[in-house]
């Protein structure tokens, strides 16, 4: 792996796009509704997650044919969130990935149940990939794995949190618990997935990347707050502004926009300065890192 | 085991309750709200679900400690499914299990979220249930037999097809197709969950299961629309007369009250005739089976 990471983002995504196609019941099998409604959910998106667990990878020097159920499960989980999130009973958002949510593109009723039929494909694909070289043990490490990131003490949890924080001021601690859960928890889940797949990493290692996915969550999350100021709704394909209009705690309102841009920046610091141990193999990990730190939407 | 299974009914429930309340978050847990949401959302019910895969459990001679987790497991994707279900987008229902629904008890966001959080548990439990005596390879299978038959070919898919039904005029086989998913799905496997517990079984044995399985699901069904018809308020502690009201096809309206009555009848029979291989062993899901038959909610 002499080039960097960068150029095999494309490789990647289409590997990801191979696998939630294998995954996906096709769009014609029944209810053929839900399954074209399922496949439309997943078109688009940066597709950040699998990337992670791919890059993880990387620096562990697995194959991907390890990492493939890992990287399709969290992608499956995270669009799983947003079509639920953006219900109207939850943050009533119309436009996702620069096109109509799926509850505008279907119904209510229907963004429901896709949401729910790809969260149970997740779990369903990581207990169904037998042919990953992976181990009963580890397949099920990774369904707990992803389940306790997932679930009401995490992602599910946050989400929570945040609707019940909606005009109200959060303090920092406050604000940092909820995103440590809502978005933090699955982000570092890319990290601790691509770890279950190698019975032979040290601690040291494994710490050494949960810190990554911990800093790499955390600041994600900030940026975001950012870009929703700063941003615009053609770069970001979702509305800009929405916090403010929701009257929504963000790291801008409770320290400051310049202190939270040092924030965000320190802890993109953090996170690679985490990996040295990993040294010139540290290097697809560094690259996201930084990738994201650049990203304008 | 010498009295019947009647005898070990409350025992089966209260071992399902002692476990709900070790695997769900404490309601204090952070959030809160949600974990309370949780919790309210699971009490109650008939259990049947759980009470098939410890009788199916006993039919094979297995230790309880081996059937717990799949019985909450099954439990909790019930109950999950029966939250988003009763949302105003879904069937907008007010009332269940006597009271009022989680939507309305809490609010929608909420309800969405108590569901989300519920199926995660669901597979995190199956996950993370060291102490059962189950190895990893058989926890791995009941995973995938839990997110075979909960998910967009399962339950949901038949969630899906149920919604769009409403209005239109079904065919004996469509009808059957949409049941076999909404409710046979999941019936189905608190059978098969038995039998991963069991490296041992034979194909013989575990065809006799699944086929009781499929006829008690497909009975159940025909049974609640039946009862739909027949039944009150009270006794079904839900809306009682909802399938006319909402133009849903059912037994009674495509096959006529009669036929209905006589066809459950018969599938109830032909459960208790698959048993036979197991002698007087088959007492639990024989018993199990007449309960059902009897039942008036």
């Amino acid at each position: 792996m002499n080039a960097s990471f960068a150029a095999r983002l494309d490789e990647y995504r289409s590997r990801l796009q191979q696998n939630l196609d294998r995954w996906l019941p096709p769009a014609s099998h029944y209810p053929a509704r839900l399954h074209e409604a399922m496949r439309y959910a997943c078109e688009g998106g940066k597709r950040l997650r699998p990337l992670l667990v791919y890059a993880a990878g990387e620096v562990l020097q697995l194959p991907p044919r390890k990492l493939d159920a890992a990287a399709c499960a969290v992608e499956l989980i995270h669009v799983y969130s947003l079509v639920h999130d953006d219900l109207p009973a939850m943050d009533d958002d119309d436009l996702r990935r620069g096109r109509p949510t799926t509850h505008k593109a279907y119904d209510e009723a229907t963004a429901i149940l896709v949401g729910d039929g790809l969260q149970t494909l997740a779990f369903q694909l990581l207990a169904a990939d037998r042919d990953s070289g992976l181990t009963a043990a580890q397949r099920l490490a990774m369904v707990e794995i992803l389940a306790e990131a997932a679930g009401s003490r995490g992602m599910v949890g946050g989400q929570a949190v945040d609707l019940a924080a909606e005009g109200q001021s959060l303090t920092l601690a406050e604000l940092e618990a909820l995103h440590i859960h809502k978005t933090g928890a699955m982000i570092l889940a890319c990290l601790r997935l691509a770890c279950a797949t190698d019975d032979t990493l040290s601690a040291e290692s494994r710490a050494a990347l949960a810190h990554y996915g911990k800093c790499i969550g955390l600041a994600f999350q900030i940026q975001d707050d950012v870009l929703d100021i700063e941003g615009n709704a053609a770069s970001l394909g979702k509305t800009a502004g929405k916090d403010e209009a929701h009257l929504k705690s963000t790291y801008p309102s409770v320290m400051g926009l310049p202190a939270a841009k040092a924030r965000a920046a320190e802890l993109f610091a953090d996170a690679a300065a985490s990996l040295a141990l990993f040294n010139d193999a540290a290097e697809p990990l560094l690259w996201l890192a930084r990738h994201i730190e650049a990203r304008q939407s």
